[in-house]
């Protein structure tokens, strides 16, 4: 067993700035936004410090750095072997997503994607040009057939969340072949956004979409250290192909879209990828062990919540619709109890009276949150 | 008089991993892109080692900090007050003038810059789905009369660069006030690019276009710390209006646009506008002295090559063309002489047989490599 991660002291954490910890007033406990509360790996800060006392702050210099690094982790973690020359550096996932869109979209043409998803999978739809059409998970997982429906109808892509953000979701390999065949069947291009593919936990097993047999002729992986090593703000993340189609996709951007790639967040993507592993094992152990927590926490404390604990991710989708409908469980979580979740809604319809809960902190301010939360309740 | 910045020695130069020090092999001097090889400002470099510290690394957070540094920096070295509300982040001045267009400009419709310029603004008008029209400088300076001939055709947006790169001109007031009466009376949207407005030598006064008179109600700005301070990897910039017209364009920009602003980008611009102004001192004075031994040197061991000294900027805009046309004095100065510079028909037509040199580094450096250029000549 690897030992738990750090989490500095609270007074420490509140002296970040970044919007985790700068949102809300001091009084809330901050459990809403994507961002961990653990220390960095010690690779990642390593680099940074370099870098720093460098004064190595200029631009991204493309190379096949990052793509060696992802190729390698990759094979390491999920016995896939990508083709570092077909790993495109670009700003950060909305950024590779938004861009491939404009390449694939037509002005008002549909663009499926399944809610409850990441809020900005709605917004990047129609900043590409394209439309939303909904097909919505059923009971937490793809919806096959209605998808088979939708594609039918010649949409003009597809942006899978895998793992999905937030019902923590991880999408089996058989899923995963049958979307294939759909969308090969039907040629709608798959976008296949795998921010969280590195936090999946003991239990599950992930399925990087271009390792599906049949895959890679209809899909552009979207991905990205940023999530699992706590490097958002750092803006790095990389599109990755591995047929001529999807590639010249890519290719079809202008050069400018991988210059915007952030140097540090390259540099500091590089190190987790290839040194990262022992610090990932940690973060991974200490994050079922605060799944585990709030499993118990919720059930003594908070019995009229309903969840389905999490595959991936350190986010907790929580049916909390005894304290009202669309957003007003997030408010009274927030105003009365002073814990800041996200609001349900914000992933879709399906998302009224849930709340989305971020368990990547310490065992005392996850307790001190639920305990704030049964306060609520009463 | 300050002292002047250190550079440190090209073995530790060229352990940067940033574009200038990765493109070309150890035996060329890279005095292409436009990137420093100064240490960076002490106050930029402890806000970033204390974030790294705190495993500070999430996403930026919106606030008026970034605004209010930016509004004090803007007083003391301009005496421009601009309302820090109306500072709104971007991830740097690429996608600031990107999306501004998107949302100006129809498929297809012109919008002006004036070459020679920035490479990028050739491609960022297409990126946004415009077309380029081009109305050159006239001998340095911009062409009024051509402006407004171009003006009458009511074209989408112009792009402005001041103070403009590759020429190192400064536009003057008297400029500026008459580009602006032209921009209202055929109603042409500014963007005006001021990324190096901080970078204005000894001898010439930067006018920020939001202070010529009648200017805010045409013109949205685009600035950043990153050129002055050396953080173009760290991605932070910001737009900036005057008037609800040009407020009304950014507000249109999807919430997204803001959120992928460089955390740590932000806080290094922040330090820097605030605590920036001793180093930025010494700095300016390092770069007037290299200015002037560039002028000694190109006088006394490149006689044949032409130049107006830039009045502001370390960029050096060399007519090359004894050494022939189009790129082929970049061409011999690479592969004969070792001296990585920019070609000068990257910045457009009237580009040919340029170079553009980039002196921001230490007077050995200079030295050795105008006489690498020297030998080429023969
Ligand atoms: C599914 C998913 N995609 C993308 C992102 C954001 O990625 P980026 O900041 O690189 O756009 C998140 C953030 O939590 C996410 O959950
Ligand atoms: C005039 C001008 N605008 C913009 C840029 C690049 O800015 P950014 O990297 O923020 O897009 C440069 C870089 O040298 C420049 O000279």
């Amino acid at each position: 067993m690897s030992t738990e991660l750090v989490v500095p002291p609270l007074a420490e954490l509140r002296r970040r700035r970044s919007v985790k910890w700068r949102a809300f007033p001091d009084d809330v406990l901050p459990l809403f936004v994507a961002e961990m509360d653990y220390e960095l790996a010690p690779p990642v800060a390593e680099v940074l410090r370099e870098a720093v006392t460098r004064g190595d702050l200029g631009y991204h210099a493309p190379g096949p750095d990052l793509g060696k690094a992802f190729a390698g982790f990759a094979g390491r973690r999920w016995g896939w072997d990508p083709d570092p020359a077909l790993v495109a550096p670009v700003t950060d996932v909305g950024v590779g997503v938004v861009e491939v869109l404009r390449q694939l979209v037509r002005h008002g043409e549909p663009v499926v994607i399944s809610p409850p998803v990441y809020p900005p999978f709605f917004d990047w739809v129609p900043e590409a040009g394209g439309r939303v059409l909904e097909v919505p998970l059923a009971e937490g997982r793809l919806d096959l057939p209605a998808l088979e429906a939708a594609f039918a109808t010649h949409p003009a892509a597809y942006v899978l969340c895998n793992p999905q953000n937030p019902v923590g979701r991880v999408h089996t390999a058989d899923e995963l072949a049958e979307l294939a065949r759909l969308a090969t069947l039907y040629r709608v291009p798959i976008i296949s956004d795998e921010i969280h593919a590195a936090l999946v936990l003991p239990g599950a097993t992930f399925t990087p979409m271009l390792t599906v047999p049949g895959a890679a002729a209809v899909t552009i992986a979207v991905v990205s250290a940023s999530k699992a090593f706590n490097l958002a703000g750092l803006k790095c993340a990389a599109l990755v192909t591995a047929a001529p189609a999807m590639t010249r996709v890519v290719e079809g951007l202008v050069v400018e879209v991988s210059e915007r790639t952030g140097h540090l967040g390259a540099l500091a993507s590089i190190a987790a990828y290839t040194d990262g592993d022992p610090w990932l094992e940690s973060l991974i152990g200490t994050l079922a062990a605060r799944r585990e927590q709030l499993g118990s926490l919720l059930a003594t404390e908070l019995p009229s919540l309903r969840w389905r604990p999490p595959e991936a991710t350190y986010l907790a989708w929580l049916d909390a619709s005894v304290l009202g409908r669309d957003a007003q469980p997030r408010e009274r979580f927030l105003y009365e109890g002073k814990v800041a979740l996200e609001p349900g809604p914000r992933f879709g319809a399906a998302g009224s009276g849930y709340v989305r809960l971020n368990y990547a902190t310490s065992p005392e301010i996850l307790a001190e949150a639920v305990s704030r939360m049964a306060a609520v309740l009463g």
